[in-house]
């Protein structure tokens, strides 16, 4: 009998279909008992003999993988692979497995939501009235903002719907994939990030974290952008460098950024400190019926292998030679 | 030469056109020197032998205008007149203009940026955050909820319009008058507002205040809402019942509520003690291009009226005849 560890928490809470099925097809779970994201050494020592792995986005190094001598099968709750050595996994001959459908209307949805509250400082006077204050802010329609998209794939390509809908007005794009650009042929202008960066009073990252992004938006970056622009990273942490942008707040530069990703989760550093730094803990997934559909969908991929099914959404090739490049460029 | 007293701020402050008309037209202006909303005795006292009033949201009752001998034009920066005896005015003669398209777009805005605000928890997390805690707040999609709108005028039907680009799952609508219903036959369910309580997930009001409408929303009408349920308000204070909605959320009833206006404002009530309450300062219409195209339609009227022009938006028959009802009804 096949024997899960479901480490990403939580797991089957408001829906307990994903459990029932893992029960119904014979197989025995275990979800992490620290009810938050493992460390890599919690892991290393939790890994111990299970076959199957339904992950999160903790790190699930060559160090764990090492001391996972039964693991057959690791089923990523969500899109991101940048915390797994998938290299590693497949010289010890794992399989992977993701669901990068599922989190895109919700991490769209949230985008525009961190937007429409920074545009309109609703976080901020919510506070002030909590504290007995009443201003009243000036804030921008979004209808009438130039909005930047880095990235063009299933969550950007949502989050254009979005503002095309609210009559946005011109919308910048760029992904390095230049066959996105035919989903939007009309309303949107495809220019290169430099273009973004000086030209949009928004400007929204919705990529993967590899060697090419990481750090992507640092200083410099920052300096070429509008006084009262804004910057939201809803994709991972570690795009947007925190320590600059930190900085860059505080002389005033910017109108104020969304940030729901961090380099370290829990995040407990100085953009906390910083009233137009609106922070989100890692929620662009968090709605129920995306994450019920994600822990469906990677309990389906248990079973199926329990079963000597053919998985159905294995992590594809292209992702393997990216982190080839990644470990060239280490 | 006319004078001119404006009482609404901040006037003119993104952009000077207003004022630069005023001064072009040769009509002397006063800016409130409080810089706030004025009380009625304020107001009494300022008015002197001013001859326009570019009016707020201020109290202009019976006893302003007794002290207005001069006064022949009210200009009202917004759209709702619930502040203005509208039928004193007319027996002293006065004209009242408002602008009533140029708030719609920005408030349907806020609106929207409420909703998801509340739905995906964002203001508590950035609280939690910025005071070094790290929650990951479930949410719900807006594309799954079913939102009931009651009044579908220039300001409910853009949220309609938005929601609708959201892909929401059902809109509920009610209006008094239905000739609005054949504004959106399709994909909108027009049911009396009982049903919009009893099966929505998110209740939103975009209604005038008057007799018929103060006090709309009180304890009876929350009771029949879902347990978790959401309430918003940007239209006007009084018609959704404070203490009422500070009761039900402490019982525990409800998922949160949002309001951006007040019966009385600064608003300093038991509200603010209740997190899932987002509360902003009535900044509905508080967005940089409305805020100017409102100044600049008001500021016109004046113009107009000094130079013996046609006004171009006088408050129509309707408003008054809603008055004698109010005052029937008082």
């Amino acid at each position: 009998m096949y024997r899960v560890l479901i480490t990403t928490v939580p797991f089957g809470q408001n829906n307990k279909e994903p459990l029932e099925k893992l029960v119904a097809a014979g197989l025995e779970y275990v979800i992490n008992p620290l009810g938050r994201k493992l460390k890599e050494t919690e892991l290393a020592e939790m890994i111990g003999d299970f076959d199957v792995l339904i992950a999160g986005t903790e790190k699930i190094s060559a160090k764990v993988l090492e001391r996972a001598t039964n693991l057959k099968l690791i089923a990523r709750v969500g899109i991101g692979l940048d915390n797994l050595d998938l290299l590693e996994a497949r010289r010890r001959g794992i399989q992977v497995t993701y669901t990068p459908d599922a989190p895109a209307p919700a991490v769209a949805e949230l985008t525009i939501g961190l937007i429409l509250s920074l545009l309109r400082s609703i976080h901020l006077s919510n506070d002030e009235l909590h504290n007995g204050k009443w201003t009243r802010y000036f804030g921008r329609r979004i209808a009438n903002c130039t909005v930047g998209i880095i990235g063009v794939g299933r969550i950007g390509s949502k989050v254009i719907q979005h503002l095309q809908a609210f009559g946005v007005d011109r919308i910048l794009a760029t992904d390095t994939d230049p066959r996105v650009y035919s989903k939007f042929n009309q309303d949107v202008e495809w220019v290169d990030r430099e273009t973004i960066y000086r030209e949009s009073d928004i400007v929204t990252v919705h990529i993967p974290l590899d060697h090419s992004t990481r750090n992507m938006i640092r200083r410099r970056e920052m300096l070429l952008m509008k006084s009262d622009a804004i910057v939201v990273n809803a994709s991972r942490g570690g795009i947007v460098n925190e320590a600059d942008l930190a900085d860059i707040l505080r002389e005033g530069h910017l109108g104020g950024a969304a940030m729901d990703v961090f380099d370290t989760e829990p995040y407990t550093g100085e953009l906390a400190n910083i009233d137009r730094c609106l922070l989100t803990a890692h929620m662009g997934s968090m709605s129920i019926d995306c994450r019920e559909q994600m822990e469906v969908e990677a309990t389906d991929e248990a079973v199926r292998f329990a079963a000597g099914a053919e998985l159905k959404c294995p992590v594809p090739e292209q992702e393997y030679q990216i982190k080839e490049l990644d470990f060239q460029n280490e």
